[in-house]
């Protein structure tokens, strides 16, 4: 069997092959001395990555107070394992250029005291403000370790991937040009990789188009990879109800629709794909009613994609069905969310996670990835979770073979 | 549910819709009759699809010899419903410049009396010497028959297929220009349709990709068709030792191992896929020694498909799984080769003949398509046969939701 992994981020996931991986740090204290013991190691900025307030004791998330002491003048970026999150030292945020006047940016936040100084915590595209003034001052991987982490995957049993790639700002630091790092490699590449482009830019994605036709290797363009909400593990996937552990917040929209109509038809028209991140429920609906529009204007529905798809009502489901659309879910997020899944969503709501067999039984067209480096690219992980369910919503457990079937390749 | 067929001949299907179809003809008289009736009708050249020699109470074709009584000087041609045989009269091949003297073209023949004389039965590549002369002559379904045809398919469930386009010489005669034709309708299209190009030409697929793109509409580019042999019905399917029921033949191998190779290569430059039709198991090992070929030159394997898979030897299923290419299989064949498929193989080789089962078993991707005009494109009729497979290899029937994935969107 040759798996296809149709969700990862490549250079992410090479950054973190080569890099700082706090998944499984104990307490805060550990992460401290994990950050102070990698600043050792390396020059510039300290990235970090996969981050998990879940799994420490104190089940939170540091901020710039607690890493200061460790950290002094050397910038520091942790990365939450969702990849919507982050926390930046203070020195990190003067960088940035980011203090109490600043304002929140369209689609995101910064965490802040009462005073409005941030507290280093940031969510998503607020992360974005810190990783662009750092990226250029973070030496990126080398090339053969990129080639290494590729290396990896094969043996894994990976032939192929769907790799999603930023252009302009990079979404997981580490590596600043993903485009250009991926291009400067796809000759040696030893799997297949069709690329779907972060970017919120027409112009800039009919560019990448272009480029990675020039690519050579099995390198190819796919199409546009957009958000619509964030992640459930740091409350800013968008949901109809608040957070069962947060009243105060519904997450995080981000879709815009017009703009993100437009953008979408873009892409269809030079023949890409539409890939569009929606985790909670009030993101999913958001997103069919876009794909709904956009068949009625035409699109190509099996051209269309949720991405992780994690939170599906009845009507949801449904819809997905007649539409035609394509539904991309990360089976090994249900190992590492479920200890606190329910926290969130509270005991109803726990009936919408995850539904796999709902979906494979309405007839949807369902494909798996890892969403590495947010969960490890093992596809043998991604089939057992989806098979043994981790206590999350058990009733939607399929076969082995179902799903083994999410990570074969796409045709 | 959406649907989508994976293997279609749109303009063919469209054609079809509108046209002569002889599948249900009962013997020879009966085609005579319908040939003549449907003469009266139309002006030019007369087109026949979906001949069944094995549905005829004669059990053989009809030759030039029978058909000249009834057409006159009225051109006629008559497609075996394969796609990869026809029965021209003599009005036809005269037009065609085809006689005793014309030599047969490479990886096709004419059949011929002991004298040479050609009998009328054209096989493989000798059908395109008189589509190519006729083609001119016909006039082409009209833009409405054609959407007409392509509305039939949604009210059969399907949202979008993915559809084969001959570009230069028209494949199953009736549309001249069949990317012209698709041009036109595209803004109209009541599907998405993703194409794949015949021709044996790169510029010329580099040139439909172009086309393509402007082309507006549900539209796209998916890559290169071409053909490694024929069909079991035609005994040109290439097989590995001789036919049952015709032990001086082994097929038609039309693969050029040299040529093809270049070919794919400039389809996978351009982002394309490469389909490759292989129906005898001697086709099917060639083509999986192409593959193989092209994976060591660098090329993503999952971008490689094989169209039929008919036949397939333990050690080819195996092949398939372990390169990660996709196998595109047409289960409504076997309703419609339940009567003779034994004759042409013989028992024992009857185990390898369409093995669904063994290919998902195996962890190959396995998508479905209808082969319309070859057979009708109701998914139905394809899932329906994938679980009841006609008396045809019942160890290899899959479940009634495996069938049903088959003809999922593809992603």
């Amino acid at each position: 069997m040759t798996y296809h992994d149709h969700h990862i981020h490549p250079l992410g996931y090479a950054a973190l092959v080569g890099g700082l991986d706090l998944m499984d740090a104990r307490d805060l204290d550990d992460v401290l001395a994990r950050v102070a013991a990698h600043a050792e190691k390396v020059t510039g900025p300290v990235i970090a990555q996969r981050l998990n307030d879940e799994g420490l004791r104190e089940g939170r998330l540091p901020t710039a107070t607690d890493l200061d002491p460790v950290t002094g003048d050397r910038p520091v970026l942790a990365h939450r394992y969702c990849g919507h999150i982050a926390v930046a030292n203070t020195a990190a945020l003067k960088l940035a250029g980011v203090d109490a006047t600043t304002p929140d940016p369209p689609g995101g936040s910064f965490d802040r005291l009462p005073d409005g100084t941030p507290t280093g915590i940031l969510r998503e595209t607020a992360v974005g403000a810190v990783t662009s003034a750092l990226a250029p001052l973070v030496p990126p991987p080398g090339d053969t370790e990129i080639l290494d982490a590729f290396k990896q995957l094969t043996s894994m049993g990976i032939g192929s991937v769907t790799g999603i790639v930023s252009v302009g700002e990079p979404l997981w630091c580490g590596v600043a040009d993903e485009l250009g790092a991926l291009m400067r490699l796809a000759p040696d590449l030893p799997i297949g990789m069709d690329v779907l482009v972060i970017t919120q830019d027409p112009a800039a994605l009919a560019a990448a188009r272009e480029t990675l036709e020039r690519a050579g290797g099995p390198v190819g363009f796919r199409g546009l990879k957009i958000f619509a909400d964030g992640s459930l593990g740091g409350h800013t996937a968008a949901l109809h109800q608040p957070y069962a552990d947060r009243r105060d917040t519904r997450g995080v929209l981000r879709l815009d629709a017009a703009r993100d109509l437009s953008l979408a038809e873009a892409a269809l028209e030079i023949g890409g794909t539409v890939a569009i991140h929606a985790i909670g429920d009030r993101a999913v609906d958001e997103v069919l009613d876009l794909f709904t529009e956009l068949i009625h204007r035409g699109a190509p529905s099996h051209r269309l994609r949720m991405e992780h798809a994690s939170l599906l009502t009845d009507q949801a489901v449904e819809r997905m069905a007649e539409l035609g659309i394509v539904a991309s879910v990360q089976p090994a997020f249900l190992p590492s969310e479920a200890t606190w899944l329910e926290k969130r969503l509270g005991p109803e709501r726990m009936g919408t996670a995850y539904r796999f067999r709902s979906l494979l039984e309405a007839g949807v067209r369902v494909i798996g990835g890892s969403d590495a480096p947010v969960e490890l690219p093992d596809p043998e992980t991604g089939i057992a979770a989806a098979v043994h369910r981790h206590g999350i919503n058990p009733g939607e457990a399929v076969t082995r073979s179902q799903a083994e079937a999410l990570f074969l390749p796409p045709s």
